[in-house]
């Protein structure tokens, strides 16, 4: 339930350009617009579960991208049911949209990869929650080499320096070696991972699938003392995310999705930080990056 | 489309110690919320039409009140189809609520009392959208003559008091006159009444159904320069909400469910008060009273 301020589940990932939206609950499109992000670019939108507070945002955002005469495809990865909803709110509206939702339905404890091009993927991560949930893990691929540009001397010819960006030695006619391609590239840049697992109750199964991940995003509703109510609702208490984190041994842990029982959320940091220390809190705007 | 911090239509009505919610776009229980207003006492629920930016936001609602452990039955006015997106997505996230949803089924441009008790009756009222979409009509019942406090004696009799304040002159056993109740009485507080047409192009026919309402909402979703534009929406301009307010004779006017192209409003409230002066916005938060 929203309260003080707080909004039900969305986050708005960038990778290499390519812009994501995980969960939209109610409000999505509102506070994108509040933190200056534009719906224009998102062309791919996970929904992790049927739960109203990931999903009540969605029809209100397509509409706007609609409003806003989007005519790209966007691609929607769900669960089904999700589709059937959207369908009868746009027939009582008799709305037809300018543009193609491509619906991806994922199935329910499948570890899969739904989403695919050339420098992300996308794969599905089952969870335990009270209705069919999954998460998702994306990660970079591995990245190319790239020329060290201060290495590059005037008259190098513009098919050698291709070359050595692709990893090849450049040698002459006669076989001599004139440029080592390893003098003249660095290492590639890192590839980064972030997993989003909301909602579940712990689930040691997602652990060798996320191991290591650069960051999570675990649920945490709950605090310890109320650990009774998180396994009758299926969800997770911040000590609990944060063994999960560190049985995963991911490098940083972001945690969220905090019951309204919670005006201060400083108790629920703590509980996580004393087992997982590189604890954050997901709390409205606030951004995370990545970078090497 | 919401933007510039406003949010889709939704108001909160309070006649008598009824609260009375009268359509419920993305974002109502937020800010039902920011403004400190609990949902629990909402029992009537009015939806004008399916479009998003007049419904997404009851869902969330629904769900809230289940969580704060409602019970009390709640009444749904609104056009078929409203049940149905409602029992897809309870479908979907396995959810019972534990109260009880009472679905008043609207009829398509008929005038009719949907509502009635001790105080107060609703009327739906037709009007011109893209889709069956109906306005509502609240009106205060006439109300009693009140006792004049100022006038009561020490020694008066209870039952005398009683027969006084139902408007009865009180005679003794030998029919002389003791108390005159016109002496002892005032005159009943007056009966108020509330349009609330949204959305629609002007529609000539609702102007005798809302002759003299005390306040009357009116959708200006345009200015006159789009005037084309509204024509194919099927909304209103400024200056025709204020032309309706005036052939309606009503005495006060509120606009609103403006489109996003206006960011500054006092264009819109212009046009409108140049036609009927006592014409109000109505922003994010806004209230407005009505007394004697």
């Amino acid at each position: 339930m929203p309260a003080y301020g707080r909004f039900p589940s969305s986050q708005y990932l960038i990778i290499q350009n390519r812009h994501f939206l995980i969960d939209s609950g109610e409000g999505t499109q509102m506070q994108l617009m509040h933190y200056g992000i534009g719906i224009h670019k998102i062309n791919h939108i996970f929904i992790s579960h049927l739960h109203g507070d990931h999903y009540l945002g969605l029809t209100g955002l397509l509409f706007s991208m609609h409003l806003q005469r989007r005519e790209t495809d966007l691609h929607l990865f769900s669960f089904r049911g999700l589709d059937e909803i959207l369908l009868t709110q746009l027939k009582y509206s008799s709305s037809v949209l300018n543009y193609k939702i491509i619906f991806h339905a994922l199935t329910e404890g499948k570890i899969e990869t739904i989403f695919e091009d050339d420098a992300v993927t996308v794969e599905a991560i089952p969870l335990d929650h009270k209705i069919k949930t999954s998460g998702f893990l994306f990660r970079e691929k591995p990245k190319n080499i790239r020329l060290d540009k201060n290495m590059l001397k005037e008259g190098m010819l513009l098919q050698h320096i291709v070359q050595l960006k692709s990893g090849k030695d450049v040698v002459s006619k006669e076989d001599e070696l004139l440029y080592k391609a390893s003098d003249y590239t660095l290492p590639p840049k890192p590839s980064f991972s972030y997993a989003y697992c909301s909602d579940t109750q712990p689930f040691l199964q997602i652990i060798e699938q996320i191991r290591g991940v650069d960051l999570l995003y675990h649920e945490a509703t709950f605090t310890e003392d109320e650990k009774e109510r998180a396994r009758q609702t299926k969800h997770s208490t911040a000590a609990e995310a944060a063994d999960v984190a560190k049985r995963a041994d991911v490098k940083k842990l972001i945690i969220g999705h905090f019951s309204a029982r919670y005006k201060d959320l400083a108790p629920v940091l703590k509980e996580a930080t004393e087992i997982f220390p590189t604890t954050s809190l997901a709390t409205e705007g606030e951004s995370f990056e990545l970078n090497d």
